[in-house]
């Protein structure tokens, strides 16, 4: 990595001034002519529009797309693990075995899985804007809030919508987004865990990669699968080397826009300490897996997203301590701040916002451990105690007008959140007693044993004891006893003798309060900076660049494309054949029992995994990759080790996006997964 | 801890410019004048002299001091810590319930403890100069270890002395150190790991503290106690607030001699990193501690160490992640850069020595995974392969002539290392299976899973199993056959199937290969370039600095003394009260029942620890604290979390030692532990 981006260095890695085949485009503003330019394919109006409508998120942080006329939904095998092990039990564990519906009937609803999809783009920014001209810190906030939740519920005009105002540019823009929310989401199809994550943590974040990362759902409403009119057409044909792919999907975060000050907090102090966090845990958990195979199971999601952070953060401080990639993005700004110092307008407004920024990081970081273990969706990190927070605050806020509540509790968020809330997926109490106990260790680490927060949570007790009584006396797994204290308002939340909800009552002040500091006292600073500093942007060059990614969809292009690392060229495809080649017998790198006894059925010159040279982050997960046609050639799971460098700058030379190839899924699904109900529903949409 | 180094900047921390009570100094250049005039005493040679003799380290890595005439021996509790566990069995827990020997005859032998006592120092810096003169690279290396081992060699005349050449001043001095070594060494005295350890991982680090880290040893010769003519009396009456006050003791190691290039190496690669392991084993281990409850007394000792050293570096990273201190440094070095660059002949030697140390820095950091995971002295983590390698190599390098040997096959070396070959210290093979498994999963991750190196270590097999077949194919935990394989040598060694030897075998090429690009290719730039820039340093500053720390005798000077933190007051002294004031009968704030039942014997009163601003490091742990008269008040176990800075730059201002009372241990040795033969010891010396 360090190697690969000091050899990089040459390319300057300007975080805006799009290069290349860089940029997380918004629908509304895709670089067409410069596309027609790199690649030699002209994208119509039209066709994005078709993308736009056969492309959707999944709410919890994954990408997706519509494959067929009936609501079929291609994501990742990650992207569907919660689901998959929600839907498991002891004796039946689809993780392990994988799963297929052999018809309709047969399909499982996933208990927490809302799927949306994108109708439209309304730009708001001077709505925005005048809403919050001339105010600053708490005014700001608050108008700012009020005038997004008033935005949002005028746009939501029931529960099959939801509409969500999108910060974009750091402030320099803002955008309403109305999707169309599908919360009937059922399983499909999904290949063995040992398929779909083949190489397991050794091999997440690289290329060549041998892994079926890849599920199929498909949306319900009214209890029938829906019927569409837009969706991508499964291409049996693929790709070659060269061709020209989008990825269309939704890019949860970067960081090219931060500044300098924002950067060194990242990497000083939130990215070493937050893996310090997650190289606990995954101690922890590793050891945790050998309680048992039921405890195993329990944890074994937990343990791949600890993993898959720690690995993607890894990456990402490994490039942030490079130190000639980090004066890249020293000068970019250098001379950001030398164009607008040239121009005596930008200069009054903007340069003073470094400051402004720069001082509010100071304050992040003096509140950060209070943010992380007091007021965070971290704190008491157990599924039980954020119901009870859930329940706690829903019963003080809902009382409230809706443009003042905490923006999770406003109208347009509620249908997500009572979701969660009521999923009926398992809580396992014995891995809650776990992770609140750890949780509570870090607390009293954090903090101090003598610090009066702490004292009050722990009194006494020790951090395991006290978690173990917590746990036990709750009564919150139960989705009926929640649905009775969230209908019961602040009375029933008031009366409860559960002790998570005890809990959530003792420390709701401290952490909103601690919550108040930063939404009232620093994030105001970060916004009015970045927008500043944005606006100075816009004037120097326009809409010629892309915002920083915020969940939101955006559509990426690109080729199918190698790279040459010392000396080392890496091809852009593999094949089924390299899997078995590559298969030791032992986890992770052991094939399922499916694919040793049907291996003679396959063609193993089939090209099974591919990359690409596409500007995608995490939150791509799950993302179709189309060809000029808009034809699906592959499903986006991964990038490689440099694209992790990707949340600060794009280095088109060795960021490669990594893909399981359309050809790959159809040859499996057809010839080991019994799945010839898939195949064709995938030929012919129906 | 931000907070107190960014206060701290008015004092400049310049490295060396010793100012205030700073300085770990050599007893041959020990600043009496500057003492005088700071505390108002007088140092004589005589004093120092009694005080070298009365004290000693603990080849493991403490120090240490002798408390009668019969050998007794002071250190921390801590420091006892492995012999105490290997003491112990499933009956018998003498970490969790302490131990009294009530006579000579019941002191217990610690299988792996050896005791230094540094008898003369004297300067050889002409002759390693001279050995070594116009080469670099593998010739001076080759130079340089050829003569230090001649050195200790020609030192060395029997087995009952150590010699070591130690270099100070980052190379600009090298001075050899005699000492008598005793091996045999036993247990005498030891409080329950409750009052020992009271407060535990939340508590270190800190002060106000309550902890009894404190045990007896005694040294025996010809199985008899031996009879000392220097050892330090006991205070009993302790001493007051602004009291001057000694350390002497043996501090590890500090970088306050390194350059700006080696700092930021720490800084963003070194300390990262390493945190990141102990993060992950403090994890593993606290979950293997819940295996039962012989593996968690197997693995007390290795979570204490994890979590001792997770602290310890995190502090460090966390001041060198101020900005402020930071640059604090960078500014110091530039101001050395500019006295040298103004002396032409000085600047002609010693600037070029920044770049060549620069240059190596980044060979270390191309290098550092293989460093720490093929050649590395924690490679394959485990006791069994440790003993291994040791047969292996020593079969081999002990045919060498004694200068071309890797030194710790050197004979000055050799009584150290046999001992702890021939320990009979018990090996958990669970544990070691544990420690392996993870060893090997590091080793995979950090290289990769198609590293030629990994896959001829892991073949097909996952790392759990291989370490479980390599565990349970050896035999090394059986002393005979370790005396068998060194005593028979290379055909021994050749000849063996033991699976562990089998390892051991097939990695040393490998290992020997990178340690060779280490010491031939890297370190002669680092010490040359140290070395050069010491050279300047001396010749504008002479010895009015002190060294950087190397686990050699070193005395610092200072007073009791408290200190103000963000308008806070800490104290100078706890007492016995407030140690059952702060208790909530729960781990790792619960006191020992001996406590609980004997409350009513003790004066609460007495004062319990306390800290001074003396200039210690780790190594220090076990030092004394002598008055001006040269008696023990206090045992040194901890610095406060400002002392963790320390290993960059002292801040008089908050860096505190931290120590237990003279007055504390006696009041609890006579009456909660029944020491009275101990109390008898103490105060008349026999």
């Amino acid at each position: 990595m360090s190697r690969l981006l000091a050899a990089a260095l040459a390319l300057a890695l300007a975080p805006l001034a799009a290069a290349a085949d860089e940029g997380m485009w918004t629908y509304d503003n895709f670089p067409s002519a410069r596309v027609e330019q790199a690649l030699g394919v002209k994208i119509t109006p039209a066709w994005l529009a078709h993308l736009q409508a056969s492309t959707a998120r999944l709410a919890g942080g994954c990408s997706a797309s519509f494959v067929s006329s009936r609501g079929l939904v291609l994501t990742n095998h990650h992207c569907a693990r919660g689901c998959i092990e929600q839907l498991s039990s002891a004796g039946k564990d689809l993780l392990k075995g994988g799963f297929l519906a052999r018809a309709d009937g047969d399909e499982l609803r996933c208990p927490a899985v809302e799927v949306n999809q994108l109708l439209s783009i309304t730009d708001v920014t001077d709505a925005v804007k005048k809403a919050t001209a001339g105010l600053s810190g708490k005014a700001y906030a608050d108008a700012q809030r009020a005038e997004v939740a008033r935005l949002e519920q005028a746009c939501q005009k029931d529960a099959s919508l939801r509409c969500d105002v999108v910060s974009l540019y750091r402030g320099g823009r803002h955008a309403l987004h109305a999707y169309r929310r599908y919360q009937d989401v059922r399983l499909v199809w999904a290949p063995e865990q040992a398929a779909a994550h083949f190489g397991g943590d050794p091999d997440n974040f690289s290329f060549p990669r041998f892994s079926l990362d890849a599920a199929f759902l498909r949306v319900y409403d009214g209890g029938k699968p829906v019927v569409l009119a837009d969706w991508l057409r499964w291409s049996a044909a693929g790709t070659k080397e060269g061709a020209p792919v989008f990825v269309a999907g939704n890019p949860g975060s970067t960081s090219r826009q931060l500044t300098v000050a924002q950067l060194e907090y990242l990497r000083d102090v939130v990215l070493p300490e937050r893996l310090l966090q997650l190289a606990e845990s995954r101690g922890l958990l590793t050891e945790y897996q050998r309680r048992g195979a039921e405890q195993a199971r329990h944890s074994t999601a937990l343990l791949y997203a600890v993993e898959n952070s720690y690995k993607a953060l890894v990456g990402r401080r490994d490039a942030l301590v490079d130190r000639a990639f980090f004066r890249s993005l020293a000068d970019a700004e250098a001379r950001l701040r030398a164009e607008i110092a040239a121009d005596p307008a930008l200069a009054a407004e903007a340069l003073p916002a470094y400051d402004t920024i720069a001082a509010a990081v100071e304050r992040q970081r003096a509140l950060r451990w209070r943010e992380q273990y007091v007021a965070g969706t971290a704190a008491f990190g157990s599924t039980h105690f954020d119901l009870a927070r859930t329940l706690v605050r829903g019963a003080e806020e809902r009382a409230k007008p809706n443009g003042e509540r905490l923006r999770e509790f406003q109208e347009a968020g509620l249908p997500a959140l009572t979701q969660r809330l009521f999923s009926p997926a398992p809580i396992y109490p014995e891995l809650e007693t776990f992770k609140l106990t750890h949780a509570l260790v870090k607390l009293r680490e954090r903090l101090g044993a003598d610090d009066p927060f702490v004292k009050k949570v722990l009194g006494a007790a020790s951090p395991g004891e006290l978690a173990e009584r917590l746990v036990k006396g709750t009564a919150l797994a139960d989705v009926m006893v929640r649905r009775s204290l969230w209908e019961g308002g602040p009375d029933a939340v008031a009366a409860s003798t559960d002790t998570m909800i005890q809990l959530a009552r003792l420390v709701d002040g401290d952490a909103r309060a601690v919550r108040r500091e930063v939404e009232e006292g620093i994030e105001p600073s970060l916004k009015q900076g970045g927008e500043a500093i944005a606006r100075a942007r816009f004037a120097l060059h326009g809409t010629s660049v892309y915002p920083d990614a915020t969940f939101s969809p955006r559509v990426s292009y690109g080729r199918v494309r190698g790279w040459t690392e010392g000396g080392r060229t890496v091809a852009p495809y593999t094949t089924l054949g390299g899997a078995f080649e590559r298969a030791t017998g032992r986890d992770p790198f052991a094939l399922p029992a499916s694919w040793l006894a049907g291996k003679g059925k396959l063609d193993l010159a089939t090209p099974f995994d591919l990359c690409t040279d596409n500007d995608i982050i995490g939150g791509n997960s799950g993302s179709p990759l189309v060809d000029a046609r808009g034809e699906v050639v592959g499903l986006v799971f991964d990038g490689n080790l440099a694209s992790l460098a990707g949340d600060y700058g794009f280095d088109e030379r060795v960021n490669r996006a990594v893909a399981v190839d359309s050809r790959a899924i159809l040859e499996l699904l057809g010839k080991l997964y019994a799945g010839d109900r898939l195949v064709k529903e995938l030929k012919t949409g129906r």
